[in-house]
Parts: C-alpha cells; sequence; structure tokens
C-alpha cells in the first residue's frame, strides 16, 4: 500500500505521521511519499517524519519528492493539503474584508473565495497529473474550501472524497463529555463544509438513543464555549452548530474582534517559524506539543479511518463530503454535502437524511448557490464572475461591498489569478 | 356581479373606485360593497366613491357597512386591503429595527414579520366568514406581507389569489420607454413577492423578442434611478431586480437613510389626513391628485384584470402569487411564488419558468425558509418562534440581533398578538 | 433648620429620609418638607418617611404639600432632586439616539441634551419661586445633567450648588478596599459632571500619600470590573475614569449592548411600581434592600454633609459642582467644574488643581464648549441651537447625525419644550 | 537671494518653479538648490526646471544635489517638502485605520499620527543641519501634518513658519466668485492646520465688508460640492470650513467611501509615475496639466509671498502657522495655530481674532490637545504615548480602537521608527 501526500512539507504533517504511527494496524502504509515543491522545509519535515516511524516501529518507508508525478507514482491514495500562496495569502484573505465591515476568513466570506480561487486550478492541474500516473488512486482532499475544491475534483470526473476535522472532533468531545469509546457516538450531522449542524447524537449505532437534548442540558455552557458563542444559541436551538456557524450567528462580533486583533495566519506564521526550528533538532523524534495548537486535531484519526474504508472496503459510516445526489430535495444531484456516508472500495454513499428544519436549509441552499457561482469563477475567471459569487454570499450580498471587494480580491491575488 | 372591498375605507380605496370606473367594460360590476369597521372614514370614502361612479356615468350600486358577513354575503370576488393596527403599528415596524441596525421596512426583514404576525390572524378570521357567506367568491389579496398572507389562505384551503403591483408597474414603465401599448410586454418575472426580477421584456408576446438588453442600454440610468439603485447594478446583473431588492443590495446604506429620515408611515399619516379632508368636500368627484403619491400605481388595473379573468373565465396570463407546484423546482410545492401564470375560472396555473440563475435562485430560497417559519409563527404564537423566523431571515442572520428584534417585535406588538 | 425637598415623591426618598435619620448629629433638621405634583406618590413617600423617622427616634417632623412655595417657604435648603417627564421621558431619551447609532443615556450625547432641555425651564422656574418666598435658601440640585443645571442656576445669580454621588462613591469603594474610614480618603477628582477622573487617592489629608498605584495595583480588577471597562484601560492610564467615562472610551460597544437590551428606564420602571407597592404598606418602617438597585448610593450621605457645611459653616473639602473662576486654566471663568472644593457658609471655593493631562484637558473642553452650547439652546429655544449643541458633542459631531438626532429630539419631547 | 528646497525631488517641484518664475518679481531669486536623496527623480525634475526657468527667461540659476548641507548652505530660505517613506506609506496610512472603522488620512487621526511619527524626527535633523550651516535662513514647512511639524521646529528654536495652501485657496476661490482680484479678498480664517473655518470674507481690507453671507447665499451649492460636504451645513452655521473637516463632520461617510474605493496615495503613484515619464522628455519646457490633478493649487504662490515678506521685509498679512501668543485665549502660548498674522523680516505675529463660538473653540481645543500628545510621542516615542495620542483624538476616542490602532501603527511604520 502506497500514499503520497501532496503538500507534505507542511508543518502539520508530523500529526498525520504520528497518526499514521499509532493507527497502522488500520492503515498498513508500505510507503508513504511527501510531495512538495519547497525543498527546505519538506528536508526539515521528513527527517522527523522517519524518526517517529523509527521510534514507533513502523515497518513503511518515508520518501521525498519535489517530482509529483515520480511521488504520487503507482499510488492507492493521495492526500492532498496544500495551501497556495503559503500563510501570507491566508494574512491576506484574513485582512482586506475588514477593510468593508465584511468578516475575513480563509475559507469563508470573501477570503474563502479567494482561496478557492488560487486554490481550484492548482488542485485541478495536480489532480490530472495523478490521474496519468495513478490512475486507480483515491484522492482525499483536506485543502480548503474543501466543498469547493471537492465539486471542482467530482466535475472533473476525478475518484475524489472531502475531509474536515470537524465532524471527528465533535464525535470526540461528545464521547469525552458522556465518558463512551469515540466509536459509540453517532452524529446527526448535516450542511455543507464548515456549515454543519450536528441534529443528534446517539449512542451505539445510527439509530441509538439521542443523547444530544441530555449532553445540552449537563454541558451546554462548555460546548457553547467551545464554539466561541453564547450558550442561549444551543440552548435555544436544540442543534450544535459548528465553530464555523460564528461567521454567521455572530457575524458583527466577529469583524469586531478580527479588526482589533492580531489575524490567525500572522499567529501560525510565527508558530510555524518555530515548529520548523523544532523539526530540525535531529534528537527530536515525535510530535512537539506546540503543534497541538496549530489547528487540525484528529485529522490524522479521520484520514486514516478514510483512507481505510476506501483501499480495504470496510462499508462502515463516516462524515465526508461527496455529491448530494438526492440526499437534501432541495440541492442539485451535483452539489457537494457533508453527511455521514457508507464508505468502501466503490466510494461513498450518503446515508438518508431526516428532513431539515427551514432555518438551517434556507441557509444551506443559498450557500450552495454561493458555491455554484464561487466554482463557476475560479474555473473561468473573470472580475465579473468574482462580482456574482460575492454579491451572492449571505455574509456580503450588498452591491457596494461586492464591488469594493472585488477589487480588493483582485488586487491582492492578482500574481494567483491567470486571467487577472 | 357583486364585489366587497374588506378595508374599503382606506383612503386609497378612490384610487381603486376610479378604475373599476374607467375600466367597467372589462369587469362589469353590479354591486359594490366597502366594508370597514371605521365608521367615519367609510363614510367620507363612500361618499367620494360614488360621487366618482356618477361623474363616469357607471350603473353600479356603491354601499357601505361595518358588518363584514352582511357585506359579503354572495360576493363574487372579496378584496383584501386592510391594515391591522394602521400607520401607528407601521411606523413602529419601521423604526425599532433601525435600533439594531437592521432596516424597518412594513414587508421585509423584522418590521415584515411583524406585519406577518399581526395580519394572519385577522385575515384568516375575515377568510373563513367569508367562506360562509359567499362560499364560492375568490379572495383576492393585496394585503401585506402578500407571500405569507395568501400561503396561509391556501392552506387554510380559501379560494386565493395574491396580487402586487410591481410587475404591472414594470410592464407600464417599459411600455412607456418603448413606446408600446402595455398589453404587447411579456414580462419574465419571477421570485417571491417583494423578491423578484424581471429577466426578460418580451415584445408581442410571451415568446416575443427580448427587448431587455436594449431597454438597459438605452434607459438604464433612468430605470435604475426609479429603483434607488446605482446604474451599475442593473448594467452588471442585465436584470432589472424590484424596488425592494433595495432592501438586499443596498442593505446598510438604506438602514442609514432610514435612521435620519421621517419614517414612510409618518409622511403616509400626514397624507391621509389631508385626504380624508378632501374627500369630505362633497364637490369632489374625482379621485384627487395627492393620491398618486401615496403609492399604489395601477393596483385598480391589475385587480380588475385578475377579477375579469377569474370572474369571466378569460385564460390570459397575468403576474400572481400562486402555489409553487414544481414551478421552481428547488422549492416545495406549497410555496407561494410570485410569476406570470394562466388565470380562469378555475384559478391560476404558472407558465413554466426558466432556470434560475443561483445568484437569484440562492436568495430566493434562503426568504422562502424565513417565510415557512413567519408563518409558523403567526399560526402558533410564541417568543421561540418569532426568533427562528428572525435568525433565518437574510437580513438579520445574527444571534444577538435576533434576540433584541425579538424582544422589540413583541414589546411593540402585544395588543396584537393574541399568544404575548 | 428647614429643609424642603423637591420632587420629594420620588421613589428615591426614603433613601434621603434614612440619610437624614442616621446622621441627624450632622445635620438637625427640625422641619423637613417633601414637595411634589403627583399627589398619589406623595403620599406614598410621605408616609413612609414619616414611619422611618419614628422608628429612628429622629424628633423632626415631615410634613407633604403640592404647593412649592408653602413648601420651601423660609427653608434653609432645599434639594432639586426632580424629572422632568419622568421615567417615560427617560425611557425616550435611552431609545431614539441609538436609530443613528448614538448613545442613549439620559445624561450625556443627545439624551442628556434632550433631559437638559426639559429641565432648564423648569428648575429656573422653581428657583426664582424660591427666591421670593426663601431669599437666604441655599439651592442644591441633584437634578440631571448637574452641570449645566448648576451653571443656569449660577448665571441667574442663585445661591447654588450642584452635587453628584460620583466621588463619594469612590471615597467609599477605595476607602473599603483600603480598609480605613471614609474620611480618611481625599481624591483628587477632577473634570466636569459625569466626566471625570480620579488623579490620587491620598491617604489622612489633601497632601497625605498617593495610594492610587497601590490600588490599581492590587485592586485593578475589581476597580474596572465595577466602571465596566476593561482593565487594561485602567492600568494604562493610572488613573480611574468615572464610570460615564464608558460612554467615551467604549461609546461603540456601550451602543451594541443598549441596542439589543432593555433600556435602563423600563428596569426603573418596574422597579419604582414594586417600590410603590411597598411604601404602601404601614408595617414598612425602613427602606426596603430594593432601594439599592435602583442607583444613586451615598447620595445621602453626600447631601446631609454639603448642607450641614454649607447650614453650619465648617469649612471642610468636599467635591461639589460650582464656578471655575480661574481652577482649570483653559476654562472660562463661568464654566461649572466638577472639583473638590472648600464649603462653608459662604458658598463653595475650589482647591487649586495640579496641571491636567492634554488626554483629560482636551475632553472636558470639548464637552464644556458643547455645555456652552446645551444651556444656550436650553434657555433660548430653537431647532438651529439644539442642532449646534448636538453638532459640537464629541459623541455626535458628525452633520447627518446632528440633522437627525435634531428632529428625533424635537419630535420625542414637543410636549416640554415651549418654542417647538 | 538663494533658496533650498528639501524635497525637491518631488513630482510637484514644477509647480513650485513655475511660481517662482512668474512670480519673480515678488521674489528675486538667483540661486535655487533642489535637494533630495533620490538621484533618479532629481535628475529628471530638475532637468525640467532649469527648461520651466530658461523658456520664461529666468535669470537664476537652478542646481541639484543629494547633498543636504552643501544644498543648503548659505540658503536666505529653506522650504521643506519631503515625505517620509513615500506614497507606499502614506498608503498605509490611508488603509490600516479602515479596517477599525476609523478615517484613513495622512494628515488627521491615526493615519496623521502615523506621518507625524515618521516626519518629525527626520525634519528636526535636517533642521540643525540647516542652523549649522546657513543659521540665518528661514525654514518654510509644507511637510505634513504641519501643524504639528511647526511646532516642533518653533520648540526646537528654529526661525520657523509652517504653510498651507487651504486658505489662499479660499481667497482665490472666493476672489473669482466675487469677480475681484484676490488680494482685495480677506479672511476671517481660524483654527489649527486643516482644522479651520472662513468666519468672514472682507473686501478691500481687513475691517471691510463681510460679503460671506452673501457669497453663501448665492453660491452656497457651489461652495459646498467642492467641500464634498452637503449645502445644508454651509448654510446651517454660516461660516465655510476647510475640506478636512469633511473627516468630522461626514466622518462615516468618509470611511465608507474610503472603504469601497482606491486610496488616494495608489492614484497619485500612479500619476507620479505618468509625470516623471513626461519630465524626461527634452522638448518638455512647462508644468503639465496632468499636474493640476495632483493637489496643492496656489502652494507656489503662497510660498513665493511668505518667502518675500519674510525676506524683503514687507509687513503684509498672510495665513500662517505659527505659535499661539495669546491670540486664542483658551489655548496655551506654545500652541500652534493657522490664523492671519503680519509678516516681517522678524517673522510673524497673528493679527487678533474676534471671540470663537464654541462649536468650533471646542473642537479645537481638543484637537490641540491630541497635537501635545503627537508632538511628545513622535519626540520620545513608545507604544504607550502612542496609545494615548489616539485616545485623545476625537475621531478615536475609544479604548478599543486606540489599542488597535497602536498595534497598526507600529506594525506600519516599523522601519520609521527609531524606538519600534
Amino acid at each position: 500500500m502506497k500514499l503520497a501526500v501532496v503538500g507534505g512539507g507542511s508543518t502539520y504533517t508530523p500529526e498525520l505521521i504520528d497518526g499514521f504511527a499509532r493507527l497502522r494496524d488500520t492503515l498498513p502504509i508500505e510507503e508513504l511519499v511527501l510531495v512538495d515543491p519547497a525543498a527546505d522545509r519538506l528536508e526539515l519535515v521528513g527527517g522527523l517524519a522517519r524518526r517517529i516511524f523509527a521510534k514507533q516501529g513502523h515497518p513503511g518507508t518515508i520518501t521525498t519528492t519535489a517530482d509529483l508525478e515520480a511521488g504520487v507514482a503507482g499510488a492507492d491514495a493521495v492526500l492532498l493539503q496544500l495551501r497556495v500562496g503559503g500563510q501570507a495569502a491566508r494574512n491576506q484573505d484574513e485582512t482586506w474584508p475588514l477593510e468593508c465591515g465584511c468578516v475575513g476568513q480563509e475559507t469563508t466570506g470573501a477570503g474563502g473565495l479567494a482561496k478557492a480561487l488560487r486554490t481550484v486550478p492548482v488542485v485541478l492541474d495536480i489532480a490530472e497529473r495523478v490521474r496519468r500516473v495513478a490512475p486507480q488512486a483515491w484522492i482525499i482532499d483536506f485543502t480548503n474550501p474543501v466543498g469547493i475544491v471537492t465539486r471542482a475534483l467530482l466535475q472533473a470526473g476525478h475518484k475524489a472524497v472531502g475531509l474536515c476535522n470537524v465532524a471527528i472532533g465533535f464525535q470526540r468531545k461528545f464521547a469525552a463529555l458522556l465518558d463512551v469509546a469515540p466509536e459509540q457516538v453517532h452524529l446527526d450531522h448535516v450542511g455543507l463544509n464548515h456549515l454543519t449542524w450536528e441534529r443528534a447524537v446517539r449512542l451505539g449505532g445510527p439509530r441509538g438513543e439521542d443523547v444530544l437534548p441530555k449532553l445540552i442540558a449537563e454541558h451546554g455552557a462548555a460546548i457553547a464555549a467551545d464554539l466561541h458563542m453564547p450558550r442561549e444559541i444551543v440552548d435555544r436551538l436544540g442543534v450544535v452548530p459548528s465553530y464555523y456557524l460564528r461567521y454567521y450567528y455572530a457575524h458583527d462580533e466577529v469583524v469586531r474582534e478580527l479588526s482589533t486583533s492580531e489575524s490567525r495566519a500572522s499567529q501560525v506564521a510565527a508558530m510555524e517559524k518555530q515548529l520548523l526550528e523544532m523539526y530540525g533538532d535531529p534528537a527530536l523524534d515525535e510530535k512537539p506539543e506546540l503543534l497541538a495548537k496549530r489547528g487540525g486535531a484528529f485529522y490524522s484519526e479521520a484520514a486514516v479511518a478514510l483512507a481505510s474504508s476506501l483501499l480495504r472496503n470496510t462499508g462502515d459510516v463516516q462524515v465526508v463530503n461527496t455529491y448530494n445526489n438526492g440526499t437534501l430535495p432541495f440541492l442539485a444531484d451535483d452539489a457537494v454535502i457533508e453527511v455521514p456516508a457508507v464508505v468502501d472500495g466503490t466510494g461513498t454513499t450518503p446515508l438518508p437524511v431526516p428532513p431539515l428544519d427551514p432555518l438551517y436549509a434556507g441557509l444551506i441552499a443559498n450557500v450552495t448557490a454561493y458555491e455554484d457561482l464561487a466554482l463557476e469563477a475560479a474555473l473561468r475567471g473573470g472580475r465579473d464572475r468574482v462580482f456574482k459569487a460575492l454579491l451572492s454570499h449571505p455574509l456580503i450580498g450588498q452591491y457596494e461591498y461586492a464591488e469594493a471587494l472585488t477589487d480588493k480580491l483582485v488586487a491582492h491575488n492578482r500574481e494567483h489569478l491567470a486571467w487577472a
């Protein structure tokens, strides 16, 4: 079994490696290739990766390369975790929308659109090259915005699944609060990537008892605090929104916070510098504690589980990003949604979803429309398509802002946009 | 042929009467009853109505009554044009949302919800009484918010059609710009009441040449000025949004305007006072010019046309509010939409609608979800339902505002809400 | 010794009575008259007042009357604590400015101006009548805005002193934190009413050791929490601003809070209803605990101390509102400032004040200019003078808002403004 | 007579040269030195300067140098027109404050403070070197913020006068509207640099008839349009505020404009590029028309007049920035104000100023306090001093913004701040 990680030089990679090492029974990797054009980073990360495998007695080999096609040739699965433009571009995404009083964030709003525009062409080019040298490989996409990127891959006919750590994070969190094993916790998780709600938390199986009302009654304050939302919203809705719904439910408050604090990108950039220094220490043979602060908790567990089910044909249920195909009847079949799905060697098949409250369905429909237009802009380019995507976004929606944000998006991303 | 107008004491009524008089060949009314609990107003308005009929030689009788059931008994059509709480309630709708930085308006946003909550129970009670004494009558609803009120009527099994003057206004406007007869102009008008776009303007028939691009090129500035929107938005979208889309596309600008100017309700209240004084003059036998400023242009033409088609089974095409029934595939069948429909003695049947750009479909889906929740709140009451409807509205969407607006809505409308 | 309290029917009066009873050695009142036009309230409050005196064995008499001149005739001191328009007017002051994104509060900003306009003519009329029947009486003004009202009284030649509980509140708070007797604490308190800073806290006397740095270091968090300000601001400035500086230093945050919560006036109105019910209970013979929540802590102590010094010629130092007379060299002599002053039978003489940091002097100068214009508007009336006062206020300062707020102020206060 | 222009490589210089050539009878320059470290620009600008002199038959010599001391040695007057950090720094000044909803501008608010912090140390260093090699020279400062820079120069004991083109611009504008010669127009111009009002426009002399009411009545619309302010503000105040008062009277509107449009710096940078290309054309021997769009109209006239009066001891009246010395009684003597002054060989002596309306005095006092703190921060550095200056600014005034803007100011200007 061969895996390749595109963007393998990320400071995040040791987290993934640690997961591969711990979970080698679930996913017995024989050959792991880290692919990255940034040779310096790749060397530091690759060295630590090998020391982690060695320390934990993992028998697989780890190699590094800047040559994409050489790296992925013959792979069974290819993980995408790249960031076009790096933390500098992310810092831009988080800053210029604030000038219009709009949220600056790298996966939603105007910043998320900028990231989609930079990312989709690069990912499609990579996927095309993967298809040439590893036609049987599954592409597992972590790269944000996962919904739009996954849809671009699926529309181009690739064997792709989109993956996010929001659902597994809730599963682990709730399991801890309930003091049960994570696999006992089955979520009624529904929506689009970064626009999801946990509507039920069932114990033992997908039809087990729903303990969410009890969880909210007993741990509502802790759950809400984790989401940086007021407790009342969880009590009142009776469901648990994802952290990213803060950008909707508390938009203006978040804008005020962001306007008067250091950007997340800038914090992460400082952390990455520090991590790379640590990775260079030949005595280090485990992931450092600091890495936990970088975000991405449980990504490695989710990736191992997904790859294992795809490659070993397990037929178990996991939360993934995949084609709607009638699951949410108010969306087109080729919309990409994030729901529990049966995963096996043929791919992902969403479980049926109970009807949605209009409170959630309306927002999902609106954001899906934005994603349609965002993907169109990413694939075909042009200032007008960017404008339309921005105007359609529920966090923007106004002509004056859509105009100004279009100008700012283009001005800050010109080097990454072929048409600009 | 007998017609009844519920809310007949409105200062607007002479406009309607003038239309009935001018268009008596289209709609040969024999008996017209103005129903209103406000005896003083009704007397003034009824007197002028009779003088208008007399002057124009209309042979029909006009009577007035405060007794609803007596007034509508045996009617062929009942027009609803009431306003629960009057201009004072409207003034509230236009004011308190501004305290949260949200638009204050009587048909959309938090103010529109307040009006829906006040109006739906009253209209349903009237319709029930109409059904008892005039079971065959068509109910034509002008009462805002027309979409939600019409849906309430249809869900309760009434023979109802919702009517708005936006489409006929555009038809007349475009006809004037094109220098053709109004009936030559066929609109591709689509959306929900007060959330519509003109996507095509066809000459001669529903498949005639689309002259909208030409209209925009030649008269874009005038069209945009009428809508109080920047010309660029019409140029860029290539469609003509309804005036009410200002509350979306220019939300913050409108809030700033409203925050620093006299409310529309207060202007209308002053105008109504002046109008009622005029109506009392026994020498007045036509609608005064001032009435044109009160709004509602072409309502009488639209009402006459609709009633005529329903009662005389014409089978022509008019823009109405009616059940979706698959017309817009992304909405439920029982959503109420505003589109061109064939109107005959059996009711209204929407024409097929070409697929919508996601830019419009996303917003329509979101506002339909709000209307679902608004109707639920209007029918069943309760602070929580009000909160959910507000949170779902794309012009609100934030927890903090939904909470505060719920409090304000209830505080300002307590006397009109049975459950509060 | 005879005292009269104008506005004696206030629910707050029992607090004052309790102070008179406890501190009868300092201020041996023989005759106390509660004057108020609201006969119902006055009876309830007067009854409780007498029961409090009786329980505590105070030998003085308490009478009530709606007749101002009869009540104040021959008094040695007259306390003014009235509220023109009551809590309803206050509720307006706290609400309509929010529609422009401006703070709504009854002593500062546009709401404070409204209160000044309503109050100054009434107070001047009362003072004129006091002068006729009790020419020797001192007028002690608690009525807000104290700075502007006191200046109006002084300019009209009355024997007046303005009093606020901010300084005594800090004295008691700091004494508690330092575990010393309140009279040991001497404040370097400087500014205008509701625009003051504590620059030093001296122990033992006006030249004693300044323990403010120590207080901030040890209790900064508690002090800031009391002020509803972030701790950093106290640490960084090294002085303690009054609570009312929140409206400046945290203006937008306060506006957001006020926009989404019940007005203070509405809370107080509910509390007053409850208090009046309690006062009617003939078994009640002490101030109820609920009264502490109504605000105004230590007002009775401050009033007793001030009246005692004026009437008994003590020559001690108290914080009062009085003519500047060169104390702050950058203000005119007839500006009214709030500083420690020697108080004796001849009136109040400010102590010298060490030079002010421009950070405070600039704001004091600006707000004094506003108070000039506000007083002009209160005395002479007219929309233009209101506009100018609003435009000059540092919390407004913009043409668009000053215009809109002028309209709103006039519309909401017409019945109280002779010229409107 | 020798003049030196520090910052002589500015694209603006040809405007100055053109003025020197046209007005050589007023100011007979024999030797003109353009000093600038940017050799490339200097060569282009110097070449055009010489061609302008030649074409107009001016007998003086023009030399260029990067060596400050060589250039200014023996000069009679030194003009300062430099910009530390260039248009790039200005672009920053105009951008980051918007993220906090505060105006971004290079002479006022947080951007103006940034410019002061960058500029004061550089100007003081230049002035010190001027004093060594040309101790008798007058320093004429155009460099913004002129008020703060002039105060820094005067406090350090330099022979300095601050100059701005606002007053001369109004003089020329009003003269044109009145159809009289500019020298017939005497302004009652008062305030601080970029914070001034024209209170009277007198014809013939400083005691001539005040025609301002007539000007406003007849040309109010044109005057207001020039200032980008609503006409009502000029009508209502009865005075003409400087253009820069937009940042106060229409702050939020300006922020919205700036947030959704290209920065002025970016426009100027594009224009400068184009101008430099033109200047390189050896056939060009006059200032190009495009230069008029760059701003700074009538600066050369004002500079010639001021230098002439200082060097030729004329004793006429001009509007300058100079020490207050009791002119405005509510400011300290060493505040720098902008008023008409007698200018002769001994320097500038302000004319007496009629008392100010509190509407203007309050704002002047507050901004002067800010300028005190800004100069303190510029001279002594430190994050805390920056914070205090920002908190004291009437356009900021809030803790949260002052904190965030301090961080942003430091982050964007680190390379120009010795202490950061």
